[in-house]
């Protein structure tokens, strides 16, 4: 198999026309000692997929290819290569790169990385300048921290969405205690949330889905919730007050939402741990509203490598999958997805297909 | 000595009129097996006290009588109290009374508990409907949970403002961890900050002092800090991006405050704790201003009575002692010290003293 020079790809020419995606072909960073060169076969599309490319995130490095939750077959590891075999199945998630020196990276916090942080998409390679290009491509070169191999029993379409939904759902609830004896909340049943309930409960913890209404509290138990909260009805909190360990929030909106009601269900010194990143202007927060129970308010930002693989193999162990809806990959099906992504319209991830088909 | 049957002290009659005191008697709560009563030597001069009855904080029961950092003698205990001996010098702080039997009371969050929290001051007992009232008095009446000896080392008049200021600086810092190789912060130095610069000093953290101007800078470095940072300087956070564990921010006004500035100097998940209850509407936050280092931001209400008991005793070990202006209890000096709060006028906290002389 020939070593790819380019990438092929569908890019994004800016927010106005993001559901117009163009197959181009675009330049690899220069393959370096640590780099593991992925043939892509299938990838998640993620919310930040579509909050890059229409805008709502700010400026973008345009013309952009996004995706960030890839799944490929390592075709070529470099001479110092040590985590990755050729040939092996892997994944990449949503960062690329980070300086792997820092007392972050030194601590297994390397996506709290200052140094020399690399988005999957749209972050700028240090030895070259390349702007890096994401997974609704042919082709991506990466450094092998942010490699992971994925263990046989986890089948690649569905396990796609975990490298990064996943992972954001799965590093807040290890880092926060999520276990036997504790009572876990998450808010908002997409993407990260269904994968937050699967994990909270695969961890052991008493686990409860809290969405607006009741349309999926069918699938919130199938995927192991012990409760439903719908707060469309009245009182929703008050069976609940003091008593939630921890709530990860992953609603990606936070229009409307009274923020004093859910902390009012923390127990003294829970904490409320946000991993959505909405466009709003965020929320007003008092003292007052803290104080009662000394609730702590945080958020999340993915999960480093070592969360990564013991997240893969707790889902292999447990036969935990991301619930997927296939849709092959090019413009029309891209741009379909996209749609449907704005309107929420997807349980719970599209995972793009048909790789082989399109890129040979 | 005679049990008295009420108790004598300085109260106000609404917050339009909030530094006349009138000196009144009032009737004591019935006593209780395991009350004790405290006939009030001392009593520190706290924040909450100018709030409360200057109508920051809102509706309160008036006629009033604050003070919640009381220093004075047992001078009778119930049938039932085994923790406190009569004739014990003893404290109380700003909280009187628990249900004692809820998970918050039973797990050292007696602060939190929902059932039963009592102020010391402007509470309904519920075995009476008496109202609280505090320390500018002759006498309090409490249950012995909520009476702390106090070490012989320590001096009446300067120990008096560790019973609120300094166990709310006191129980965020253990609570958070600060000690040997963490970096602490205190925001805002006035009565709590100055207890948590020496608090986090005697834990063994390093220590920061964080205040507008250089002024306070010379006081900061005698009760202990190990560096000030001055947020009128241009790029004052810049040194110590990414580097605090912990910030007690004690400041109690949120007026002009740049959060995210103060945010950016914390390390991966450090947390930033208020025990301020500002009477502003509270500050925006944003999920983006929390994840690049994933920093919990909570509140903290007081602490509990083992807390206490610690604190005591490491100020008795160590020497520590509160930084106080005594002013005399009266009409005149309880208009002074509130005219002189209100413009944070004190260095660091009054103690009312003179009880003898007016209470007899």
């Amino acid at each position: 198999m020939p070593y790819p020079e380019e990438a092929e790809g569908f890019q994004v020419d800016g927010p106005n026309s993001f559901t117009q995606f163009h197959k181009r072909h675009f330049k690899l960073k220069p393959f370096g000692d640590y780099d593991v060169d992925i043939k892509i076969e299938a990838c998640g599309i993620c919310g930040s997929d579509v909050h890059t490319i229409s805008g709502g995130w700010g400026e973008q490095k345009f013309p952009l290819c996004v995706g960030h939750e890839i799944v490929g077959r390592a075709i070529r590891v470099g001479p110092k290569v040590t985590l990755i075999k050729e040939g092996e199945r892997v994944g990449v998630g949503a960062q690329s790169y980070s300086c792997g020196k820092c007392k972050q990276c030194l601590n297994d916090n390397e996506t709290y990385c200052q140094v020399e942080p690399m988005d999957t998409y749209g972050s700028k390679w240090a030895d070259s300048g390349v702007v890096s290009q994401g997974g609704y491509s042919s082709h991506v070169r990466t450094h092998e921290h942010w490699v992971f191999p994925i263990p046989d029993a986890l089948e690649t379409n569905s396990v796609a969405p975990m490298l990064c939904a996943g992972l954001t759902a799965y590093s807040p609830l290890v880092r926060n205690g999520a276990g036997p004896g504790k009572k876990v909340g998450i808010v908002g049943l997409g993407g990260i949330g269904h994968f937050g309930i699967m994990f909270a409960k695969a961890l052991g913890a008493e686990t409860w889905a809290i969405s607006r209404s009741r349309a999926k509290e069918a699938d919130a138990l199938k995927l192991g919730a012990d409760g439903y909260i719908a707060t469309a009805e009245e009182g929703w909190e008050k069976d609940h007050l003091y008593s939630f360990d921890l709530i990860i929030n992953c609603a990606n909106s936070s229009e409307g939402f009274d923020l004093a009601r859910y902390l009012s269900m923390m127990d003294v010194h829970g904490r409320w741990i946000s991993v959505g990143l909405p466009e709003e202007e965020g929320q007003v927060i008092k003292a007052q509203n803290l104080i009662s129970n000394g609730v702590l308010i945080g958020a999340s930002h993915l999960g480093s490598r070592r969360e990564m693989l013991d997240m893969l193999q707790l889902a292999a162990d447990q036969g935990l999958k991301g619930w997927v809806e296939e849709i092959a990959i090019g413009e029309e099906g891209l741009k379909e997805a996209m749609l449907r992504m704005k309107k929420g319209d997807v349980r719970y991830r599209f995972t793009l297909t048909g790789y082989e088909k399109i890129f040979g």
